[in-house]
């Protein structure tokens, strides 16, 4: 039996938890050494020891200094990140980062800077790329089969709009929710953005004005390779998580349905009935969480490239902030006038 | 059984075969009395024979100056739409005119007044209301059970490009394509386009670019009741005719599928393979023309309101110049600034 | 334009009906040129009269006699079928004849032979064959791409039960509705049935066991080719018309969906809502008439041999007959006890 | 954090380490603390050390005799399975035994009488009830909203055979394939069988003749509660693992597809290509394993009925046992002839 990559868990959060259980239970190659969270309580602890991780602490330093950590999951609060990263770097560990690194592009750089100095590794945490449908679509795009890209649409909705406590720091729809779709469609194009248009409004909620966001969004984009696209999201349908991708190109199109509940359907007078989508992101990604972090322990043990790197983790909040400038001036955006 | 309606035949192409075949095969309560053309010839002749019209003529004055005629349809060239618009309805003949009316407003609005004047029947030809998936779609957001409206989408692609002689004279693809999607969404939405937003390119052959056309578009637009929108285009889909529609609203999601050549499916190693969406817009839309004239000849028939009348005919026209303007000069363009 | 086939239709009820307006607006090479039925009427001559029918008459014999007639469509009751066969084929006329021939054998094969002799051509009303979704199942199984057939499955359930008027007189489930599907996998797996064994329950209505029938029912197959196979019929399905076949082969499966109203479908906190099947075989199989009507004028004007044939049209009522015998006798039963 | 449900492990083949490791990471309120297999080498303790089950031995014997076991799960092979149980409910331990319990019917009553005695919990391992879809489909039936069931319907396909050492002795098709079939019938219907009627061949590899066994094979069924039934058995899919089960019911059928690999599919010129249903059962049945489990240990942790019973486990042999005798013997067989 190989050795186990060590892994330092940064944040015992639903999140936290989220990887945390799987890198014990699912990906046979990595196991959790030592969970850091500067709230650790009782029921976290209970939790830490019910999957088997025999170590908590409050104090994060202490895993950087560790050096039976090999590596860490950053999975703390977003102002955090770009610091972690950074003496995670420096102590000359590889890297597993949630989305975003930060919100201010300066601190995205910095951060970049001293993990290509340190000359670890690090993934960013952009899970969709890793569902098995949304990878089927970019696989036969990426494959040339289909000819040349034309356009790249997304379709993305939560089943229910987050807690207003959260819409007052998140930064907005285009940084907390279509910055998702915004990675998506530079890996369903493989190409850059250039330049952005946003319409948005309120329409589910008209607390959302409050602080200056919106609920429902759509932004057309143009890409380096030529293609156009659309993004469109919604935080609300009640159906539950509606998440499709579609590539339009020369010799066809890919796209993609969501996952059903199940596939069962019934048929009388009324019509036929069939499940809703899986309600929300723990059910639909579940798989592709894993998958994520598999791909991760493998690139750490095989010294291969990682599937979302430091670049794919910068350029979806140069376009959210070009977006959101878009929204705000009611004009297209070209990403040359966002720093980066 | 009850005295039919008489129609005069005007245009004996494509488009005014399919609806004189119509009226004589499928619509109980019309009969084509007399075809006029300027271009008339032994095939026309022999047509309009096989399918019993009577009488052909190359003079479309002779239609309007008939007594035995109680209703025409226009399915001549753009150009003579308004004109026979008008010519229809000075002598008191109910009018289902092809769309466009015209692609000039101020000429529209003439038509339309002379219509208003007249106190006759003008129904313009936006046949995709009449496809049932569609107009599924439609009814049950217009029943309210899916509350407010929040986002239109329609897609449209058609499975191969125009000759460049008719792009060359087409007024592009916002006129020409595009048009038939600016009525959907109303139609959709139950309200009227305020704003509308556009980027488009030449991927497909770069000929359009020779005709300052685009065959690649996408159109973000925003509704009168608060709703927005998007319409994406595409001169090419080489798996067919691509028409869905999708509203999204507060209590759920309407959407369509295209239709499919044949329900059979196969199972192999190398995957499941279905039937491709049918070709074009004869055979998705075959059924919805029949619908379309058995409205106008009940709307006739009965004295009730056309299901798409001359506003109808002409907004779409509106929206269409906007999406240029907005293409052209890469900013937003509200339907205000344009005449109408 | 060539000369047309004129028909000679014998029998102004539903199906005449059908056959009569569909020849005459959608089957460009026939005209139907005489009507006889001995219950003729105002209400019946009208209707010939608003399809283009010239002339009416009681009496079938006329249509026999007339010398501008060609070809017999003959669509009036089951008994008078086999007459009709050997009386058109005396007079040298081809044949389009409605399913079933007759329900005696000795019957059918004495029209089958005065067709021989005659030398005209014979076609049974077997239209499901017809039908674009069946028809593409069968054609890849035909073409030998998925290997050997295994095992051919067919399930088949009317809306709504028939009256019990017809139950008494219909000769039973497996001659009056399941007949159908003998001849389907006849049709799809290329052989000929050699076994059957049926199950069958009164679970519907029981007034059906007043008349020794049943309402649901279940036939297992074997054919001569070596694969087995299972029809399921009911009489009643309140979701609509449910028509589908299945052939699971050596390399792969081939199946089919219903036809559905339309394509839209509707998600909401409840479930995903899709149209139903289409109501009844008008419905299912409108477009299955007009392509069996156009096979056999075809067949007539370029002497090709029809693609359902006096055999194919005897073959279904042996099946019907030995599935009847086995659920009565609660024992399989080789084709080769029943006379044929 | 209560306590937890310590699980004796007997078997550590293929079937063993599946619910082993599914009981270590997946349920959280059972634990494995041991594992017995006469078999027992260092590959199996490296594996059992990977999931954390602290203890192995090679007899079974130390797990029945050891006060920290509360249950078993039996995952041995086939013939060790009645002994286990009966040493097991002689020890007072709860019990999951795998299908089938024996292939012998007097055996089998011999365990149940055990366990009956013993006043332990005994669940056999059909673990297809535990699949959402089918459960989807058992679960609108069983809740009465479409009435009467009529046609209880179940397709089983496996994507490929089984080597013939294992036809050799695993009793033949209906006992090694369609036994979880007959089982399947009796969950949907929530009725027994009462009479089955067998049709079989070989079809896929002339072996299967010299172990006396088909491979296709096809069994209609009558039910205690007047519904008649069909499944319909392959040992080869070459487009993988195909499940699908419908009821038909007085008010509706309900009924359910395959999972798919994935939900994309692709558009083109040759036609729309969807993903394959997945490949086998563990892929397909992954979650059901859970579900069982789960099941399982919330039966013994709070006194409930465990949902797969010792009858549960009794009737399909029995059913197998009759098809088998139906298929050699030519005729229906009734369950009333087969001892039980």
């Amino acid at each position: 039996m190989a050795k186990k990559i060590r892994i330092g868990l940064l944040g015992g959060g639903r999140i936290g938890k989220l990887h945390g259980a799987n890198l014990q239970n699912a990906v046979p190659d990595a196991e959790v050494v030592v969970l850091a969270d500067p709230f650790l309580n009782d029921a976290m602890e209970d939790w830490a020891k019910s999957v088997g991780i025999p170590k908590c602490t409050k104090n994060a330093d202490e895993v950087f200094a560790d050096p039976d950590v090999d590596a860490v999951f950053i999975c703390s609060s977003t102002n955090t990140h770009a610091e972690f990263i950074m003496k995670a770097a420096a102590a000359g560990k590889d890297i597993f980062c949630e989305k975003p690194i930060h919100t201010d592009i300066a601190k995205i750089k910095e951060a970049l800077a001293a993990v290509e100095k340190a000359g670890v590794k690090l993934q960013v945490g952009f899970v969709r790329r890793f569902d098995k449908s949304h990878k089927a679509v970019h696989d036969v795009v990426a494959s040339g089969k289909l000819g040349k890209p034309y356009v790249i649409k997304v379709t993305s909705r939560d089943p229910e709009g987050p807690p207003m406590s959260y819409v007052e720091v998140s930064g907005g729809i285009f940084k907390d929710m279509m910055i998702h779709d915004f990675d998506m469609v530079r890996y369903l194009s493989g190409s850059d953005v250039t330049e952005v248009n946003a319409v948005g409004t309120v329409l589910t909620n008209p607390d959302y004005a409050k602080y200056n966001d919106v609920d429902t969004a759509i932004v057309t984009l143009k890409f380096a390779n030529g293609a156009i696209g659309v993004i469109d999201n919604c935080r609300t349908a009640p159906y539950g998580y509606d998440q499709r991708v579609e590539v339009h190109c020369e010799k066809g199109c890919a796209q993609d349905n969501n996952n059903l509940i199940d596939e069962a359907f019934v048929s009388t007078a009324d019509g036929v009935v069939s499940a809703k989508p899986t309600w929300f992101f723990l059910e639909r990604y579940n798989d592709a969480f894993i998958a994520e972090e598999k791909d991760f322990i493998d690139a750490v043990i095989n010294d291969k490239e990682v599937p979302v790197n430091g670049d794919d983790g910068l350029q979806p909040v140069r376009i959210a902030i070009a977006a959101g400038k878009s929204l705000a001036e009611g004009r297209p955006v070209k990403l040359s006038e966002i720093e980066g």
